[in-house]
């Protein structure tokens, strides 16, 4: 057990890896290399529908490479966009439990095309101070991720002799991923009994960095609102009515400088009440994470940090909710001058939310924050306050540390890695969030992507050692999860 | 005198009309219905380029006029823009003061024209509760205000038996009023000599109402400021970055909503410094205005007032500096949601300024405010703020209750209307400020408009039985200022 008592795999008996399995993977490092090139090669880019066709073709190979894996349900499951792939492989053990493997076969553009060292969709071997990346768009967003878990049920399947996994597995990979998953949530919804499971681990995200292991164990969830405020019926001369009517974009400012305290704290009433606090465990191991500002601040292309009193940076992304300004216009915009009183000013704000918190909480939240601004004269007579709700919403997720499938991937990791294991969270909100939902299962995340990858971005790479490595969590993890699992 | 010892016209004296005048201007009603109308004929829109021949049509019409009136020198001014119509006529008394008299001859576009009653280059008499009205673009503003002039020089020749004027008469109409003066301020400059004069006589603005007769006696200055609110150097993801960066819309709002204080007072330290305040007698003047909110309102379409504490509408409009918001932009601005923090925030303000104030004061003054906001932590770091200043500026004008040049102007309102004479002032800014600052001298104005005359709306009307008024106003000011002038 390590020192603060986490559940990581920092007891030596958890470190040992299987000399089968890893030989098993290791063997595979050139099939790796040549197969996932294969898949690469095919520009599988979601936003652009000129490229429909190669996510089809994407689609395909997969579907394939799923049959020569010997599953024996494999389907391409059309959408009203872009085509995902499914296949299931039951265990011969009908107690075994049932994962959903997700991950995603359609990729981002590759602009700006001129910043590629090498052709995005030609991809090469390249060595570096650490061994080989294979450099190429999806290498590890996410066509890698889901290509070494065809390794890893390989090696597992090998290991233990077996002819059917441990577990149960159905895989769906779907190819809308990098254009907001318009259609997923329907899929999921339509495909309900299909997935039905215990479990679903996501192949999409990554470690903390490449010295620092780790599983993210939660996202946050979010919320948007766009308010409109009305004043004049129409644009006044600001000669002939100024300082005598109340100017809507004067009280739109006024509202989003009232959003947060002087301590960085939303002001909406009730908004912090159902929030699930950061235990000290949380925390110690947070601050266990060795957290570089400077590289931070680089990244984030800004001058400083700021944010919430009383939490680290990455307490601020991960673990509290926020309300951002993510727009806001009115008036008039164009060169030069034009002094008008505005009749109409708006804003759309976002909400990200944190394990506890319920999107459903937010609008009642903001009507009573508006109620409270009206009565103490925020909003004066004479200004018209519209809100517009995203009735949806993204529900936080987040795995408790204790969670027994969690345990598993942690487990799992900590042998492939031989090292201990710590914990991240992603400030943003996935398709994970509706795989929790509809399905409503744990979701868990075994990724081996590095913060260095450039995903999204010209010269997208995987390290080739580490995709192995996922390989070897992936052939561990099945094991670990038929043998601990309880129902 | 009246009862608050206000310099107006309830002494009685100074109601009498001049039966002569009076007469001479009654006898022109005819006259002045056709040539004028004659001139509204010619589409003088200056804001039109296809309309540019008419413009200089419009200044050939009235040249020819001021020729036939007598004007010994008469001159077609023109500019990088549309020309303007000088005159000229020196009084044969060698010690009379030299008056500029201001108008403008080209008019607003008539959109929307399918408002229109009548055509708006076809003018047509139209009966109403009051008399007769002359309906047509221009009628007021300012070609009706511009010809009612030459009906009172000739009133005022007559009656005075003289061959020239009493007041060496300087008549300058510029053509690009309506499409924001562009090239005045030069052409005062560059003619600086021809037009050195005691006063100006602008005539381009209205009275308080048909039962309230009344001479304006100010306008306020302005200053724009654009402010540039820098944060990240680019877009961030609100999920990876949200809460742990400086947002600059947010930074922006947290500025904006600092401009005033909660009594509605601008926060700009020393910005009311040098405002000279109401007096009480001006309080009183402007008290005795019969003020209608709900009309009022209905013309701003406002549902409430708001401003300044302490003050009427009126005196926050007239006598009140302000800040306002023009215009303010920052991030998504486009349809659905973008989930970013914005990279930059722009607004842009104006400041009207009321005498006293200097225009070249709000800069230091601005720069003191953001300096305090940065001290007290309203900017963090992170966060880099450019403001750009509007290097001109225009100053306020405002002419004591007590100038004798306004005292003529009163004294002829009140003979021509033979009732009490109230004040007002603008709340905007116009050229009559560039005459005052650039000929350096006080500047009256002498308007017969009425604030249902629409103007740069659709049924621009002048009501007759005023125009004839205003001619008679004139015909009595050259000769009580060439009377009462003491150089």
């Amino acid at each position: 057990m390590s020192t603060d008592g986490s559940v990581t795999a920092s007891d030596p008996s958890f470190l040992d890896h299987d000399p089968v399995i890893r030989a098993f993977v290791a063997e595979r490092r050139q099939q790796l290399i040549d197969e996932l090139s294969q898949w690469l090669r095919i520009p599988s880019i979601s936003a652009d529908p000129d490229h429909a066709d190669d996510v089809a073709r994407s689609a395909d190979w997969l579907a394939q490479r799923l049959l020569r894996a010997g599953f024996p349900e494999v389907e391409i499951w059309s959408t009203p966009g872009l085509p995902a792939v499914y296949a299931e492989w039951r265990s011969d053990d009908p107690d075994a439990p049932t994962v959903v493997l997700y991950g995603h076969h359609d990729v981002q553009p590759v602009d700006p095309v001129e910043l590629w060292e090498s052709s995005a969709f030609e991809p090469i071997v390249r060595e570096t101070a650490y061994g080989e990346e294979l450099v190429g768009r999806g290498a590890i967003d996410d066509k890698g991720q889901v290509y070494f878990h065809l390794i890893g049920l390989a090696a597992h399947l090998a290991a233990t002799g077996r002819t059917s996994p441990a577990v149960n597995l159905k895989v769906i990979v779907e190819g809308e991923e990098e254009s907001g998953s318009v259609h997923f949530a329907d899929l999921l919804r339509d495909n309900r009994e299909r997935l039905r499971c215990d479990a679903v681990v996501v192949s999409d995200t990554g470690m903390y960095g490449r010295d620092t292991v780790s599983v993210c164990v939660g996202m946050r969830g979010m919320v948007e609102i766009r308010l409109d405020v009305r004043g004049p019926a129409g644009d006044l001369h600001s000669g002939s009515f100024g300082g005598a009517v109340p100017n809507p974009v004067t009280v739109l400012a006024r509202l989003v400088a009232r959003l947060h305290d002087a301590d960085g704290h939303v002001t909406l009433p009730g908004y912090y009440d159902k929030v699930i606090p950061l235990t000290d465990r949380e925390r110690g191991l947070l601050a266990r994470l060795p957290f570089d500002e400077t590289r931070w601040l680089a990244d984030a292309q800004s001058g400083a940090t700021y944010g919430e009193k009383g939490f680290t940076t990455l307490e601020r992304i991960w673990a509290r909710p926020t309300a951002e300004v993510n727009g806001l216009w009115g008036g008039y915009t164009g060169p030069g001058g034009k002094t008008i009183i505005p009749s109409e000013a708006h804003v759309k704000l976002s909400f990200r939310l944190v394990a506890g918190q319920d999107p459903g909480d937010v609008q009642p939240a903001f009507e009573a924050w508006l109620d409270l601004l009206r009565a103490e004269g925020t909003i004066p007579a004479g200004i018209e306050i519209t809100p517009h709700y995203d009735r949806s919403g993204v529900r936080p997720c987040l795995t408790p540390l204790d969670d027994p499938m969690l345990q598993s991937v942690t487990r799992a990791m900590g042998r492939a890695f031989g090292t201990e294991v710590l914990y991240t969270r992603e400030g943003g909100s996935g398709p994970e969030a509706d795989l929790a939902d509809i399905l409503e299962v744990p979701v868990v995340f075994l990724g081996v992507g590095l913060p260095d990858d450039r995903i999204h971005a010209p010269n997208e790479k995987a390290d080739i050692e580490l995709l192995l490595r996922g390989a070897e969590a992936a052939a561990y993890l099945w094991s670990d999860l038929a043998e601990t699992w309880v129902r």
